[in-house]
């Protein structure tokens, strides 16, 4: 077999269907955010970033980037190891701590990243709790897809966000063992999940239900604990997944849950044992992140300020987005060529990043820009960018939102 | 089901095998390595690690603590997001760049870790070559299992390094696309592979051949670039892949090769596409230490002479080892509880620690001690090692290596 021409020609049919992807060159600026570099043929142009899930700008948060910085300096750069063969330190067992008393838990797991946390745990808990059956929302992420499959449990998929049909699946399985798989803030939809009946539904039929907080975690609940936290309903799930890459500002996953739980995880998850740990200096930025968000609300209650005022001033200039209760706003395009082309003239005309978001992130024919405002957007910034958005929709005779 | 009466079962019997894990708690201190803080029970004791995979130290080489500190400074703790969606740097580009000089490649593709590198990059090739079997030399680390796992393709086992094994196995597979996936150092019992009698074989066959070179980057070839640039081979294979982790001293995985073939796993690897990038100044730490080690040798020349010093004096004192060519010295001892107990006494009595390896990292009864000397371990510390194990050896009636 010829692999070369294999992939160029799969490769030149995403170009063709216009799902090839092109990153950005991005220059991040601390203490610049939301303005970044934009590199292009060896020249820099400034732009605004609209597409970030930094939500919070706590990455460049004086409180963040000090603790890794003064960990680097004091540890090094890498942890060494694994956790088990040398690279458990201080800071790992620190920031798991932290971790388990943002979500009122007994414990909580640290993995290398949000995907590897999904996939590691749910591929861990669906090969090793014999019989058990997954019940996932039809619109999960691919990190609990992917651990669902490779764990080969048996899969049932559910209605996204239909804790009804959740309970008739549930029912209709009889006697073994369930875990229900969701989340509670959709990332390219922006809509958040029920989650009381949901987790009401669990309890009546005795399922493990397992949450993906990884929009959520920072933002909503008094100590950003979640939509869980924001519910008070944080006790009655048997496990928090989160990430450490979003409004939290550096990287990272974790799940929380009772000790055993955790334990049965480390001791079993093959993504957990065999890979190096996150360094010191990253664990102890997080940590630093997640105390910080603890204790302060205002980033939180700024974002949402920038949320409503964006949502308004779309409304007002009639471009069309889906309505959400989340931090989300996703204005949608429908197709791929013309979100690229579209995405492409913000930035080209206007010093606008918003990364057009095509398959297989979203399901073809449903392609968006995806705008995330935060604490460090200002009201110019919003002018601008939805008075780019109107000069492109009078242009390009794209749909308005009839009021 | 009682979930928890479930997890604390399996951990029971963990515990009951003696392969329950208790982690070390380890502080490293940068300027003091391979000295390192262990915590316990609110004591801090002074240690030396003999078990890091930090094997050469750049884990607190001013360069590399240098980048990551200013580029902290710079741009922030995190990338704020996937590659595709505002977390693609001119540090991740300058990485890859390097990446891709550093074997002789077109191309490289960065991950958060050398597991998802392993696990993405061959649950791709594997689900997206149609009809493709993958033959996976026997002791192929979990994180290879795991991606030809979840790709579904045809797993083809070849007896561990043996060629002519397959060689027949290619033979028989008729004509299919075929992959062969092998290691250069295997981390466990530290044998190098064939690799040029592999890559022939490979040749002969239109086979892909894949090399994970993770213990091996960093430490074999003039400038760092693994055993297959040792030996002169690495424009012979077809993908190159490796860690961030361990010698270089920070955290990531990458692979090399074409520029189609990166550009497919960019394309189409869920482990690759939907997680956070690594923080821009993980990235910059990595390069720089990669710059660093293709430039300089003398890491290299100390680490070897280290290793040649132990294994001569653990010769001396009867203390047996397995033979092999690399870094990484096994002391066999072939039982977990006895493994874990001479670990202790090591960490207790003579603040050495080694952490003991046992199932699920190697197979049962080949519980081991993995011994890493690297550049900064001195004659006096090596000589304080083989005096605790001889004392051990001559208390535990463990058996003598016969001279
Ligand atoms: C719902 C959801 N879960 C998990 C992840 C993975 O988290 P991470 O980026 O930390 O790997 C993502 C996005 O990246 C996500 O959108
Ligand atoms: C052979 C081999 N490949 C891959 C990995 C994974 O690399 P990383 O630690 O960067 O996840 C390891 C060890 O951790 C390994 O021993």
């Amino acid at each position: 077999m010829d692999f070369e021409t294999h992939f160029s020609t799969r490769l030149a049919a995403l170009k063709e269907e216009g799902n090839y992807r092109v990153f950005a060159d991005i220059e991040r600026r601390r203490g610049a955010f939301p303005t970044a570099g934009r590199h292009r043929d060896g020249e820099v142009q400034d732009v605004t970033v609209w597409c970030s899930n930094d939500y919070l700008g706590m990455s460049q948060h004086p409180d963040v980037v000090g603790a890794m910085v003064e960990t680097v300096q004091s540890c090094g750069t890498g942890a060494g190891g694994t956790r088990n063969i040398s690279g458990n330190t201080v800071h790992h067992l620190a920031l798991e701590r932290e971790l388990a008393d943002l979500h009122g838990k007994e414990a909580a797991l640290l993995f290398t990243s949000g995907y590897v946390s999904n996939w590691a745990s749910l591929s861990t808990l669906g090969s090793q709790i014999p019989n058990v059956a997954i019940f996932s929302d039809e619109k999960n992420h691919a990190s609990m897809i992917e651990g669902i499959r490779h764990s080969r449990a048996d899969k049932v998929l559910w209605r996204h966000n239909d804790w009804r049909d959740l309970d008739r699946k549930l029912h209709a399985a009889g006697d073994r063992p369930k875990l229900v798989a969701f989340e509670s803030v959709y990332s390219m939809d922006g809509d958040i999940a029920p989650i009381r009946e949901i987790v009401e539904v669990c309890e009546a039929h005795g399922a493990l239900s397992y949450i993906d907080e990884v929009h959520a975690v920072g933002m909503y609940g008094p100590r950003g604990g979640g939509v869980s936290e924001e519910r008070g309903l944080a006790h009655r799930i048997d496990l928090i997944e989160g990430t450490l890459g979003k409004a939290y500002g550096v990287v990272g996953g974790y799940v929380t849950g009772s000790t055993a739980l955790c334990d049965f995880i480390r001791s079993f998850a093959s993504g957990f044992i065999f890979t190096t740990a996150l360094p010191p200096a990253v664990a102890a930025a997080a940590r630093a992140s997640i105390a910080h968000l603890k204790g302060s609300g205002q980033e939180r209650q700024q974002q949402r300020a920038r949320v409503a005022e964006l949502r308004a001033k779309l409304d007002r200039a009639g471009i069309p987005h889906m309505a959400n209760d989340s931090h989300i706003i996703p204005v949608m395009i429908g197709d791929p060529v013309k979100c690229k082309m579209i995405s492409d003239i913000l930035m080209r005309d206007h010093g606008i990043y918003v990364q057009p978001i095509n398959y297989p992130t979203v399901p073809k024919g449903t392609e968006r820009l995806r705008i995330t405002p935060g604490p460090l957007h200002g009201t110019a910034e919003i002018d601008h960018l939805v008075g780019a958005l109107s000069q492109l929709w009078a242009h390009c005779a794209l749909s308005r939102a009839v009021a």
